[in-house]
């Protein structure tokens, strides 16, 4: 039985919370808010304590395991006092949105050798993890493309964009690490992005379209793109080409009805509509995953680098978009990148 | 808060339970089954009192709901007994193999008005539930014609086909059921039967593979096919044809992955085995169903009647396939059809 | 090179004339029509003869080989009338209406010995070809089920209707001999008739539904659904259920367009619409199979048994829809069957 | 009535010559290749004159049209020949592989003003040309992003590499102009590409794989994935993503046939196998689109524009490719392009 605490009840933090709460392994013996109404609605549905602060939290003997949903800037320090406190560690992506941070974070974690994972909650995808390991499997021999279509059905407001570090970190940031997952690691980026859904969201000095060509270390050529906006719903797709074949991860449905009419014939429904929906089971699977690990005491995946670079890899996308440049990883050391990036 | 007893702790008492236990209006009090170990070991894993009786489970004043999941032939002493007691009935399929006692019995529990509902899960299923709103709702039309595929991986234990009733009033007694909630009344039954399976079925007395033709009050035509052995696993498909179109619903895949290789592409997994995985939501929304019904005092669908119709259907096929006659269900009355049949 | 003449320049006959005519290994000598409008339209499209009568085509020297495209109730006479000519017969089907007529012709022409082939067309579909091929060849093992869908978009007039012979003459004989096809011999028929679409037809004497369950000597059982009426265009489909598996195939469409959309996605072309379209390969590949037949002094495939059998099965199932009873085919002798049958 | 003259006998000059043949508004008049036994080939399959040069079928004042299916290299000079000879002009891709002839060309023939279409074949293949129509009909609302799959099942000889341009302008010079037909002009062009295949490709200076990126003037980006091989055959698929929506072009198969086995279901046939068979009707309706242009003096597209815009796209990739930069194709001018590229 893992004891949990879940830092930050918002829309994410309250799906953990309530998977944690129904996981046979896990007690959730508290949760924080700093928004009362969010901290007190999320404890009484669960019929779990509210932690007066994040320090008291983290300091509950009673406590094994924290799932931090807070915002990004505040993952850092929540990391460093949960390692302090020799609390096993799940944190939302991203770690944070500059790199150097990321990096001092991991300095200052390293002595107390956390457990430390990531929520690439993609990776647990039933649909996705079935590919890869098909992938890894052999099936369709050395992976040689992989193209990952990845789009929101609309895009947030316009407040949460300016605080999200741009479409690189906050949203392809996922298929970042979904690309590492099946190619391994990516020594080349390069990335154009566009504003062809919403100007409002150009004026933010984002961009809400994007796509990208990553080269990896095995030779492969990996394909994302992104749309801040698509019309027929949450659109989640992969395709990953091998010597001997293409695996291919398609869109999900809430049925599998068809509609034959006079003017269009096997109409399938619309796809899930967004990340709750279409990533049920990949949240579940993900807190199984963390939950094993904490028990049996072995590194969860993805980790703190996994998380570190996937962030590299989005600095370097962004770096490319601006710069009209391909950007290399392997020929930048940590400073050199540091600087060279935002 | 609707208070139930489960009776029977075999498989499907046993799903039952689990579901009930985690249904948020619902509190599990007790289970009961004739097997000490099958008892005690589903009152162990959800907590609840193991009851020494049928008899003490239904005589409970704790208890306002009881689901029947015992063997069939128990069902209808069963029911009387819980309508006796004033309990909320939700019964497996089917009521009984014998047209009579089924009669018999819902005379008896006439003067006590319960709250009956049958086990026919697939009406429940997401996809199939979706369908029929479809087809309500008008998007097809006025329905002419529906072919129902129901084919079961493998057969089950000679044992059990011994006292199963025979693949019409065991197997395709679901599929009468789905028929009549797509076009409602039947009055004609046309059936053949085959032993393609297992000679050792053909032995035992039963038919491993049928075709039957229905012709609906309505007008509409309705086939269905039964196999007791699919490779491919447990195929559970739908079609029904309106002057607008046809709406199909098919089978269902545990992920979305295909294969496209060098001899053969695009291929899907293999289809959900058994019921149990196929049909996981239906049976959480059944209870869902019935415990709405309960709260609310609202007759469930479907109840008593629906399980004597489809028993009259599949009483109405066995005549047909062993008369080489179509059976008009019509044209028979209640006696008459009782002497007619078996 | 093989030398034809065509008799009836209707619709099909027309697109007869010009596969022939486009065939590298066919001369078309000369066609013939009652209405000398028709006959001298595709005469002069296709830059052959018109021939002045039936008589004077048939006892052409330079004509090898005669395609019947002509009214059903000429067949008869036109064939043996070939057969004394000792011309190679490519018939439209069916051979007759009237199982008599066509047991004579049999015996009329039996003495020429001629090559006679029966125009079922479907056998020729490139899609169903593949699919028998493959059943052949093992890949699903033993076929038990068969589950034939045949749908019309749309009623003909009622002045065809009158003239069809009915439902299962005119229609279904078609997948009667699919049935053949796939499972050999029949044994057993039995149909559930219904007039769902135009009470016209209803007060022409003929249905426009129906639902057939045929039993072959395999001990397979094969179901056929026919409508007169299909809103989304010409449906044909087929599955073939064995021991091993499924095969399946599926409608046809112009593109390979899929559409995505905010209420629906994976929508895709109507399906083609008729059997003109449907069918183009299939009327070509029949066409060569006649044609290597003629050369090559083989049997060609169907013939003219395969059109009897499917015309016993056409008066077994309009038997069994009027008298409510299924028909046994293996019990009936020749002379019994045909006083048995209307 | 448009009479031809077919330059090249190769692979492809032999199908268009045996489509124009067989076109019913085309005379073929002549054919020349400079390989004798290739062009009596060709010549007496289909029964007409074998020129002696190409002078010569350029010269013949009976031929009106010329379809060139000579090596790359030739094309200008023949190109220029025909024009003062009064032709009009239908040329396989790519014009040249040196985008200096190409201006010099287009500058030469401008006096003459002749009618010159390019092979770009894909444009008229009808599940594309369906998918561009509806883009064009609004179904989708503006054109956001596009995704060209493009894949060659195998690679070709060394010695076919080695004078082909390289990948870019032999391959993906097809999907440049496929999006341009999509999107319009391009103005942003960023390659990545790699030896994934066959060391030898990468031996010979060239590359095996390739994913592109481009921004087209409206705005819209397109991504284009390329490689030598492909295990499941010739794949050539399409996405258009718009504000409303997305239409999705499929691959093609010879048959609708789906198998349903224990191990995996749903499974289609291998698609089809490369070139001749996938655009099989493409080319016979590129051919009618240039006759129709010739016989009612309008311009055929795509035209020699085209053919010259699809080599400044080959040309900026290969420079983006070896530069790491993506390469912005409306900065610069004419003489510019020319001295930055290759």
């Amino acid at each position: 039985m893992v004891r949990f605490t879940v830092l930050g009840c918002g829309r994410i933090g309250r799906m953990h919370a309530a998977n944690l709460a129904r996981h046979p392994g896990v007690e959730l013996v508290s949760v924080f808010d700093i928004m009362d109404e969010a901290a007190n609605a999320t404890a009484q549905a669960l019929g779990v304590r509210r932690a007066a602060s994040t320090a008291e939290a983290l300091s509950d003997p009673k406590v094994d395991a924290v799932l931090i949903a807070t915002p990004t800037a505040t993952h850092v320090p929540l990391i460093i006092e949960a390692a302090r406190a020799g609390k096993a560690i799940l944190c939302e992506k991203p770690i944070d949105l500059d790199i150097e941070r990321v990096l001092q974070c991991r300095d200052e974690i390293a002595g107390f050798d956390p457990i430390v994972m990531i929520g690439f909650n993609r990776r647990f995808d039933p649909t996705f993890a079935a590919l890869r390991r098909r992938v890894e499997a052999g099936e369709i021999g050395r992976v040689e493309q992989v193209v990952i279509s990845s789009r929101d059905p609309a895009p947030p407001p316009l407040s949460y964009i300016r605080g999200s570090g741009g479409l690189f970190h906050d949203m392809m940031i996922h298929d970042f690490d979904m690309a590492r997952s099946l190619v391994g690691d990516i020594v080349e980026v390069s990335a154009l992005g566009a504003v062809l859904v919403d100007p409002g969201i150009g004026e933010a000095g984002d961009i809400d379209a994007a796509m990208v060509t990553l080269r990896a270390a095995s030779g492969a050529l990996v394909h994302i793109n992104n749309s801040r906006r698509c019309a027929y719903g949450y659109d989640q797709r992969l395709e990953v080409f091998g010597e001997k074949g293409m695996l291919l991860a398609g869109n999900q449905r809430e049925t599998t009805v068809e509609a034959h009419l006079a003017d269009r014939t096997a109409c399938r429904d619309p796809i899930l509509h967004f990340f709750i929906q279409r990533y049920t089971d990949a949240y579940a699977a993900e807190i199984s995953h963390f939950v094993t690990a904490v028990e049996t005491h072995t590194r969860p995946t993805p980790g703190f680098s996994d998380g570190l670079e996937a962030l590299r890899l989005a600095d370097a996308a962004a770096t490319s978009h601006s710069t009209g440049r391909s950007v290399r990883l392997d020929q930048v050391a940590g400073e050199a990148l540091d600087s060279m990036m935002r």
